[in-house]
């Protein structure tokens, strides 16, 4: 942390503020420079969220942080990448995973039919949503208990690992004796509670990034479920919101690199909810591949005409397959 | 509803999706124009989830919305303002309404002191959280029911009315057994199963918008709670999120009249958060009353150089009373 | 400046940055800290824009500016407001300034009579532009040197004042022989050629802050202007763009203080392209008055069905004839 | 264009808006429905600003525009791609073009230098600012006419078509007697003089998004080119302004498809300007070619420890050939 000192400021509010410092533990470190004095103040400032309150001392300008606020999330604290694994299916290695299949949990036919669709493509996990945040009251609002079930039986017999998303702290034990993965959604990124108990479990847990959530924000969000205990988290770039209308949100490809760099963590990517339309998801994706992406989390459908939801952003069966071969011949191309 | 269809449509395409809107029910009225046939759907289209799949049909080019997808919220669904009573005081109504405390309850000289700076300047609600959701997991997480206790003690010894935030479905029983008024948070404005759980409320609700939020989408949110029977809706414009980082969020000031003329619910606004610094929430809390908000939420702390959360932005007593001083000759001026 | 060591830097990578700080002429602090090392820079950052080159230096993480980089913009460099007269009229003092007229010159017949609707209503300048900055090549672009003349015949008939935008360097001579103060448009705030331009005017200059300015870089802007000799410069905020389209552009009440605090030029709030609708931009200008600003730019038309551009957001005489008459109430309840 | 009548609207307010329209020479086609009626307006809407008047009769809650804004850069008007000449270098066709250089023109060494980096490499043009527009009157501002010969020369010594900036519609007629390529920055995109100038040369032009533009805005001023009669134009997108700040700007990815699918202009992707951080251009540039732009520019330096300008989003000689193999492998897997 460095303090800033006004211009103004006198040699005694100078010393109150080091006496201060020093009375919390710290170390402080004065540079008397032509426009202003800054004070360095040496220690683990995460630790004592008193220091803050040095801004209220007199002569005090501004205050800037210097360590990331995130400890558990970022490259430092972990030897190299973490890889989840589920069941056989390993994210954040050397393959490329895709995780398919529609928006909502419809039916057992529909659910049956996309898990044979996501199979045949080569997609590694099933997707399908049980619970559904829906803007609208009115909208439907998931199967519940039900999809869950279906998508526990359709998960043995078609021999897919499954990720769903979970919205209440009190859902979480039910969501985890059915499904692989639990999916955290963007509108819950700062559900802390929520964060707390996927943080409690012991399944993988895929954490989206909100739609107004920066980058170290996501990264915080990251270290509640770390800190609670589990080990297993892979982070969505899923598009973020914008003044730009053309597509639904705007993917912030470059965050897949930006948190390359940052953490250990496995980065997926939603290209369905960035385009929110099904004609860009294609090339959306050759990007996720080309910059670098551990994954896709991509909608489709048997038939988007007829889907309760997301109907627009999913893919039919065969862009699904053409998405997959392109895919294929960039992974190869870059990835070794 | 609006169907736009391709430039190139044909007859054929067009009849068929006539045909298909007649077969949900609705009546289609074509015009064909220079450059596109346009196809009016008549019928309420909030109820009907699958005309949205008219985008999958042949020729379809997009479609168009026309009717607000709220309805309880609207201006048109209620005669004049809501106007809620919290004991004596009543929120939307000709009085503009301060509700001012500490960010968090920390203790009980604290907010005890407080209530007593509240009352003396004029505010007719004191507001506390117990639960602190923070970006941090290492961040003071709120005193929780040992804080709501504290409110409950307060505001028998003090008279006022109290505020405070719930972030977990499971929790709204126990908070609203202590206090007045009920806040959800910007980070859980679509936080559906919370939203549900205060509309099973009786107590009333202050709903503030989310960083990344429309007023649609706030009025959506809004419309959760008041469809699950809770008629005691509250709206808090507290800042959104934008490029701009000299203030912590860009105060929608717009939002008021906005809101105002969508809506026959109370809109308050949060120069708090907005500003993320004490000395621009005064203009701001001017602004608010000149712009014809029904009340403010602020934060102010009897020490704020000793808050454990937002001190930054909490006002001194002695400046709390300058700005309730200001407000009441502006609201003179301004309400009448 | 403050230089921030990697983690991992050596004392030998630590000694070369510090020997290449003091190769520039500055003076160099370290501060070694346990989980990284600190090096402040003592001296005008702004004057050596090869410290930058910092960042290529091996060990080096991050570089952070301390100073602000406008001088001549900053409270720091100037007793006291500038108060910027035009004839009788002074800007920035104690009296609320309204510059009110139409979009566009359209015809004598309607500047006219907006002069007269202007002055009825209390306004000190008069508004209209002769060069129209439009997103479409198919619309109507301004009467130009034509307009420019009627802005002049106006101004001696009515006794007002008068001020227009300029759009193009080589139009400044001929503009400023006509008008009383030289406007730059949102989209050329940063049109650096035509800031040198206006800086060589000894007319005073009233510049919008862009849909995508920040506070700073608007200062900077400014910057351009004084440091080209002209120190008649104001402000003004007229709405950024964010994700929110219930109104134009979203106006950012909070610049007024926060300019207030950074600079000593007025500063100035157009409602009516922040809120393009002219139903929003009384309440608006009543939040403008509340908050500190200096007065107000409005589009005011005697018919603004019939205008050519900007009818939407334009107040009708009744309408404005109103707004003043309420921001004459809140101007001597606010500013003494 | 739709009219939509208020809920309450008469019967005689419909007529008069139908009759207003006829009046205009459209033809109206009302849709009466349960909640409101809806007129569709028959005839080119572009034609006609005055039908924008229509929101100031009595009964219109508000209008809906169905037609593109823009004619000449649209897909519908022109048969397959544009593709740009440039001496033996074809933009928009099947190879993918990458344009490399120096921010800015330094001196002739360095230049040269550059030059033969860009050709070693493989990149078919050169790149460097002769005309800088910077965000403070204090920094470098770029060689003016000097560079220009500089380009010139270096040009015909290596053999590589150049591209450069202009920032004041003055400067045109001097910059395309000197360069191939005229480029548009950031924020003149809405600088209509500049456009209107370009628009009268011959050269083909590079039309930079702002940061603030929107997509449709971008081909609204590319229009602006076209209708002047330049039919050469290209655009790049080069990131737009978000809340995110880990990188200079948000590379808005998906903006390449959407402009494919409106637009037959190519398509050029600028990773330098959006990451602001040499180290995530790399990625960036992969995924340009993964999504389907025609090409890049981007910013390489022999020596970025001593630019001038933009050193930090510069790559070096060797990550600027690491680069370009990448963009090899990947081309080939993607384009035939």
């Amino acid at each position: 942390m460095i303090i800033v000192m006004k211009n103004q400021a006198t040699e005694k509010q100078i010393e109150e503020v080091i006496r201060w410092i020093e009375s919390l533990g710290f170390t402080a470190h004065p540079s008397r420079g032509v426009e202003c004095t800054l004070i360095g103040v040496i220690g683990d400032e995460r630790e004592k969220e008193g220091l803050k309150q040095a801004q209220f001392l007199e002569g005090v300008e501004k205050m800037i942080p210097i360590l990331k606020p995130y400890k558990l999330a970022s490259r430092e604290s972990h030897q190299g990448n973490t890889v989840i694994s589920v069941g056989t299916v390993k994210i954040g290695g050397p393959d490329f995973v895709v995780m398919a299949g529609p928006c909502a949990v419809e039916s057992e036919e529909q659910l049956l039919e996309s898990a044979y669709i996501a199979k045949k493509g080569g997609a590694q996990i099933l997707r399908g949503g049980a619970y559904k945040p829906r803007t609208s009251p009115y909208s439907f609002q998931g199967m519940e208990e039900e999809g869950l079930k279906l998508l526990d039986q359709v998960r043995t017999r078609v021999g897919l690992p499954t990720i769903t998303e979970v919205i209440n702290p009190a859902d979480v034990d039910l969501v985890e004796s059915y499904v692989d993965i639990l999916q955290i959604g963007a509108r819950n990124v700062q559900n802390f509670p929520l964060l707390k108990a996927v943080g409690h479990s012991r399944k993988p847990v895929l954490l989206k990034r909100g739609m107004m959530t920066t980058i170290e924000e996501l990264l915080m969000s990251a270290e509640y479920i770390l800190a609670a205990g589990n080990p297993n988290v892979m982070l969505c770039e899923r598009g973020i919101r914008t003044f730009e209308t053309a597509t639904r949100n705007t993917l912030d490809i470059s965050a897949v690199p930006v948190l390359k760099s940052l953490t250990h963590l496995p980065v997926i990517v939603d290209p369905s909810h960035a385009a929110g339309q099904w004609k860009y998801v294609i090339p959306l994706s050759r990007a996720a591949v080309a910059v670098g992406a551990d994954g896709l989390l991509v909608e489709m459908h048997p038939k988007p005409e007829k889907a309760v939801s997301d109907g627009a952003q999913s893919l039919k069966p065969e862009k699904f397959y053409q998405m997959m071969d392109e895919i294929r011949v960039l992974s190869s191309a870059v990835r070794h």
